[in-house]
């Protein structure tokens, strides 16, 4: 343990360096014989004092430095009933798993500072085993080459289906807004004429709730993961975390049915976020070549059937997803890898881009046809918000350019709070499902209700324009003249992508000062509201619409103060305005330009978004977290941030690490892994020569001589498959090979649904062909630093930590790294430690 | 060592899964009593054994096997006076430096199987050990938000500067070729009239010959480094291969003023190559604040004076220097990530856009401004290859591009092959500076001679365009009619990428067959002679050129097929040709595509594009690697590939690792220290409690219990600096602290810079407060792929190899690793073994 000072050891001899080090080396000198948790208390008072004397220390972070150090297994006895439940829900969670503190009080929901431990990680790590290198050696080349092209396919497939399912959204919105919108007017122009204005608003709320009870019964009762925009999710899960359900078929259908009815339901949500999710569940699917919501096995791609190549497809689907929501491939590329880039390599990059490009070309195809000019893919009607031509800047509009990327920050920041309170409230008191879908339907209604008022209050008329732009527009007259048309209906009358594109291609002067004032301040109280109901909704059109709304105002104010200059045009600062609210909202900069270049097909525009988005982020990230990163940090998601924080140097393994270790030995006892699979939530156990009696292990600290790393999900199949050593005859004739891991992928038995006699608890088993021999291991003395990359560049989901003779005298995983999280707002930052609670939501 | 098989130690209880393991069992048992060589040879007949029985080995793999393994310390006695010259070049390389097997004889030269033991690697796995802490521990939060600014301030510098030295070059090259194809064409009109074309011909080749010798003189006498594209020597920094003086002034200065030179030669190169690596050592350099070309230290951004901060720089120069290049930001980003993503994470690419976006703005404020149109940033000609206004293509048009794509590939491989030819030759041949010079003036008079013959010879006669269009253009009359210029001379006189850009743009039936077909012919063989030359030569002009005229003639077949269709456009045949040849050669998909797309400023052409830079590559791909990728591994450079190869799980770090390990105690003799650098090539030390004695060593192939890794020049630092135990009264008071070692970097004292007298020999060095104290190790049974994923996402240098109970048994450094490389060609796939010299070149 004298690593942690360096120059301990020879004392006298050596000069101390600083004074620092000093302190250390008389309280590392002590180690062994402190107690552990008053050990974790003085190395974190010293870390503090180390610290604090020369710099913030985030408050929150003392209050869980005395916390106490439960043991993750549980007397077998008091837990029988239902450990099987619980070992699923709470996973790898060692640490922290006190039964006292399941979740943490009403007013404590929905913090910002917890972590759930109900998550589990993915394991991205291959274990090689002797298994895995079985395979490997009779199949050769030929299976590499045919895995090789098996991907190339499932990037294929997945890439089609993903266009076809946005083409199925995207149609059956349009036509059935068109139902809608076209029912609307007439009951308008009727109650108009006849002074019954009750009847068209009596007939926008039905319509608006008819659609939002769908949604909010999929997104609330149906499978509640398919609530939201679905981008968080993803994130999560191309980060490490096992987030339950989120790629399975029941949610892909709620999500793709919930998003268009959401839509449908006039609220203020896109299709896209649910769009780019729905890629990531058909790519899940397709890639695992069975279904486990149908129980049906297609036999087929079984060996993508483990987290790692699972987690790259999804990275492709998502790519995918995002090209058939935008019409974007580059900007679907660099969203995976703004998003999950953490384990990018060239050849996954090409089939991404790939797929984004193939589902991107499906999508385009089947809306040129729908739209009546089939192959033509050059069509401006694909554009999701139009084409700008010929957008021209000059040098010196890069001032409001700024100021409005300033603008977008603040806004953005406003937005992230109040949603953020929302959701707090909500989590605290909107539990139940039927809450949620009143709430659902409240929003609902208000939002045909203000909308309603704003058309009838506010006298914005216009000329209606020409004909030929009038099939998806429904002219509401209103009160004003013949000809004209009531410019808020314009608004309103259309679903929120629509709206965006109005905003940024009707003519100058289209919209009154008032009318765009107050539409702004309502739909952005809207947003704020809907965003995080129990309904699949997507973000970035909201936000986009008002963005666009006080681009245009500042478009208008540009006009007034520069009055006649040719290159004025209040579409390019509605843009302007759209990418700026979207940057400070969800603050992502650079896949955002390109989508929002792709999206307008104007390349030379692009530097001045690039630098507005940049701008906004940076103001943004001055008070408060992008938006998605508040909703994961409040569900208590253990995400791994891009780098280990800074000034953890001085956290050491011997910190962070969970004992007592429960390891196995080489060969062990049928009755002994049960046992411990009964009583222990660990998912992962080291694998060890022998193991040390009690006193032993409590003396020395160490658990035995590291052999190998074995899963719980392993352990329960060889369980099932019984392959004891005693009953070899049976089973040695068969194949047990790596397959029979595969094939329970990514389901494993739990203890339930294996059947196991008297006489097999007698037997044992040779845990050796299939452990993991090579785990990665560090020792106590290695710095947090140091941890945390090993798991962020290589997807671990166990540490093992030895000392100087790789005794096992410990485990990290995930939570134990990620709980330090480094804040940074408002010009200050420091560490924080987060708690853990069983479950959080 | 029974990890090895997972199954053995437990004899008769196991039964076993496969036939494989029990004939590895049986060996494995016996292997302590192996000798070192019979071990490695019987472990690789096994391997092969096991693999070939199945599978395709390469025939090659098999010549190294039995290769001897030399100690990597010699005797000092008869390395006395060399010895540090060797250890400066020859770096980590432990394993084949054999002093009888230098370098490959001349007929083994430019062979694509060899690896040069001369590379050193770079250390981007930062060494945190004690003085690094207490550094931390000082400075606090206050020191990362300084560094955090300081890492923009450095990149917006960078990108100033880079777009700077773009303007320059490009300027540069604009006004004097302006000045050489008035002159010339003064001449030649003169020449026609009066009938003595040889005053035009001698003419055009002094003019041509003359710049050509100063690039020359630069890129062979002055900086060899420099000679050549860059983009091999920046992607090979990235991959973490220290290439010597690749970031050093010296070399930007004769990059930028050799490639204006080169490209004022007449001779078949782009400067955008060059452009990219003059940012990355713009970069270097900014960020060291300090020029060792110049030996002059500003004393700021010490804290950066590191590999891993250095490589960060690097990139982002790299992305500044594409978007400076081809004015595209976006594919500026896309290149980093694809020529080197390993270390990537999202603040960097932040930063990275960040720098892309200032330097593409940078780059056209200045250009605009000097066009005369100050501050239109939308000024068309500020693209390369001027503006794709509404390119339309028809759904069917993907059958030609498709049939392109292939083309492009197999041009492309062709195009590889002979330049793979040539270089080769030129490698055994044409060594000596004047030798490089010579050859250089030989193609540019050849170019000359051609292009003059050309316009001679062919008959292609049309009308001048308008006037306006006229001053960057010299029209030559030769033997047409009043009224009518050369077509042929319209194309060679100007630079290659204004070549470029008139068989874009110019209008359909601008130039005949036979003109284009022999332009072809003549610029695929001078561009293919041309890339390699002693002179900094871009390679993606001369690429798109020749694409662009095979795809013009493509264009005119498709007018022939399919006369008077209103979307035929022999310029998008031309832009299709070009991305197909382009990514024929050097096979880059994503970052190309984006760069075509912002470089034609079009958007909705980006869909074929990409579909034919991928078929490209995937037809390329069938023959040879990219040309970039075939000149690395001329060189012999230990670039890491993005993955390890496949079917590599069988070989163990047991292997691959060198021994026997030098090692030194934890407080070491200074005497030995010296001893050990002089005798030794090897740049990291373990640092071990105790050493055993030789014999001891041998018996249990053990080496001491790890404590840490020191790395030679922090050896060297120590030693240079006298700290030593004995004299710690001395050194105590002043500072002795990690920027001890950083003002060093990057260039370490050498021994002979080190003065030390018999008295300091006698003295100790507690190496603890700056060895690292937890450098990554695995266990012998380790497979290569999961160390092979260490090196590659960590950035390792050295790799600790120990037995289970912590004793060092060997060290795996980058070329124990890399030597493993797979090969797929032809529809087969094999590992090869490369073959280590001590240098190839």
């Amino acid at each position: 343990m004298d690593c942690q000072s360096g120059a301990s050891g020879v004392n006298g001899l050596i000069p101390i360096l600083t004074r620092h080090r000093k302190v250390e080396e008389k309280e590392m000198e002590s180690f062994p014989v402190l107690k552990e948790k008053t050990l974790k208390e003085s190395l974190f008072q010293q870390r503090n004092l180390n610290v604090a004397a020369i710099s913030t220390i985030h408050p929150r972070a003392s209050e869980v430095s005395g916390e106490d150090v439960p043991d993750g297994c549980f007397p077998s006895s008091s837990k029988d009933s239902d450990e099987e439940e619980s070992s699923e829900k709470v996973g790898n969670s060692i640490f922290y798993v006190d039964s006292q503190q399941e979740s943490p009080s009403d007013e404590n929901r929905g913090q910002l500072n917890m972590l759930s431990a109900a998550y589990e990680s993915l394991d991205y790590d291959t274990c090689v085993n002797a298994a895995w290198l079985d395979e490997e050696r009779t199949k050769g080349y030929t299976f590499v080459v045919k895995k090789d092209v098996a991907r190339w396919l499932v990037v294929l497939v997945t890439a089609v289906l993903t266009a076809l399912v946005g083409c199925c959204i995207d149609i059956t919105i349009e036509s059935l807004s068109k139902f809608k919108y076209t029912w609307l007017k007439t009951y308008t122009d009727y109650g108009v004429e006849h002074g019954v204005l009750i009847i068209p608003y009596l007939l926008w709320v039905a319509l608006n709730i008819g659609p939002t009870l769908v949604a909010g019964y999929l997104g609330s009762y149906v499978e509640p993961v398919a609530a939201g925009s679905g981008i968080p999710q993803v994130k999560c899960y191309l980060n490490g975390v096992k987030v339950p359900r989120v790629v399975r078929i029941k949610t892909l259908v709620s999500k793709a049915v919930g998003v268009t009815m959401s839509v449908l339901g006039g609220l203020a949500v896109g299709k896209e976020g649910p769009m780019i999710h729905s890629g990531a569940v058909i790519a899940a699917g397709v890639s695992q070549g069975k279904t486990t919501s149908f129980k049906y096995d297609f036999g087929i791609f079984e060996y993508f059937r483990e987290d790692h190549e699972k987690r790259d497809f999804v990275s492709a689907g998502a790519a995918a997803g995002v090209a058939a929501a935008f019409g974007a491939p580059v900007g679907g590329v660099l969203f995976s890898l703004e998003e999950g880039a953490s384990f990018w390599n060239q050849a996954l990059t090409w089939r991404v881009f790939f797929g984004a490009m193939m589902s991107a070309f499906t999508l385009n195809l089947v809306l040129s046809t729908y739209n009546g000019v089939p192959g033509k893919l050059t069509y401006n009607g694909l554009l999701n918000f139009g084409k700008f031509e010929d957008l021209t800047y000059e040098i010196w509009e890069f001032i409001p350019f700024l100021l409005m990327g300033v603008m977008g920050g603040l806004l953005g920041a406003l937005y992230n709070f109040i949603n953020f309170k929302l959701t707090q409230l909500r989590m605290r008191y909107i539990t139940r499902p039927w809450q949620k879908v009143a709430e659902a339907i409240l929003v609902a209604s208000t939002t045909a209700s203000v909308a309603f008022l704003m058309i009838y209050g506010l006298h914005d008329c216009r000329k209606i324009e020409d004909e030929a732009s009038r099939s998806d527009r429904y002219p509401i007259q209103m009160y004003c003249n013949d000809g004209e048309e009531s410019a808020v209906a314009a608004i309103w009358f259309q679903t929120p992508e629509k709206s965006v594109r109005s905003l940024f291609h009707d003519p100058s002067k289209s919209f009154e000062w008032l009318t765009l004032s107050v539409f702004f301040g309502c739909y952005f109280l809207l947003a704020c509201w809907t965003y995080g109901l129990g309904i699949p909704s997507g973000l970035f059109i909201p936000t986009l619409l008002c963005g666009a709304a006080w681009g245009r105002l500042t478009g208008k104010l540009m006009t007034l103060l520069f009055p006649g200059q040719s290159w004025l045009n209040e579409g390019k600062y509605a843009l302007v305005g759209a990418g700026a609210m979207l940057g400070g909202v969800v603050r992502m900069t650079i896949s955002l330009t390109v989508i929002l270049m792709e999206c307008v097909g104007n390349i030379t525009f692009g530097l001045p978004l690039m630098i507005v988005l940049m701008v906004a982020k940076w103001v943004g990230d001055f008070f408060n977290e992008g938006l998605y990163d508040i909703h994961i940090q409040m569900q208590g998601v253990p995400i791994m941030a891009w780098d280990a924080p800074p000034l953890s140097n001085n956290i050491y393994a011997s910190e962070v690490l969970n004992r007592p270790v429960t390891t196995l030995r080489t060969v062990e006892k049928v009755s002994r892994i049960v046992e411990i699979l009964k009583s222990c939530t660990y998912n992962g156990f080291p694998v060890v020569d022998s193991i040390p009696t009690e006193e032993e292990a409590r003396n020395f600290k160490s658990y035995g001589t590291l052999r190998g790393l074995i899963l719980r999900s392993q352990l329960t199949v060889l369980l099932k498959h019984k392959v004891f050593n005693e009953n070899a005859h049976v089973w040695e004739s068969s194949k047990v090979d790596i397959r029979l891991f595969r094939l329970s992928y990514p389901r494993y038995f739990t203890l339930q649904e294996v059947d196991l006699t008297e006489e097999d608890l007698e037997c044992t088993i040779d845990l050796r062909p299939f452990h993991n021999p090579s785990p990665y291991s560090v020792v106590s003395c290695t710095p947090l630093p140091r941890m945390f990359n090993l798991f962020r560049a290589l997807g671990l989901r166990h540490l093992v930590v030895v000392n100087d003779s790789r005794e096992v005298v410990g485990m990290v995983t995930r939570k134990d790294l990620v709980k330090y999280r480094v804040w940074k707002h408002r010009g200050q930052m420091g560490l924080e430690e987060l708690v853990i609670y069983d479950n959080v939501a």
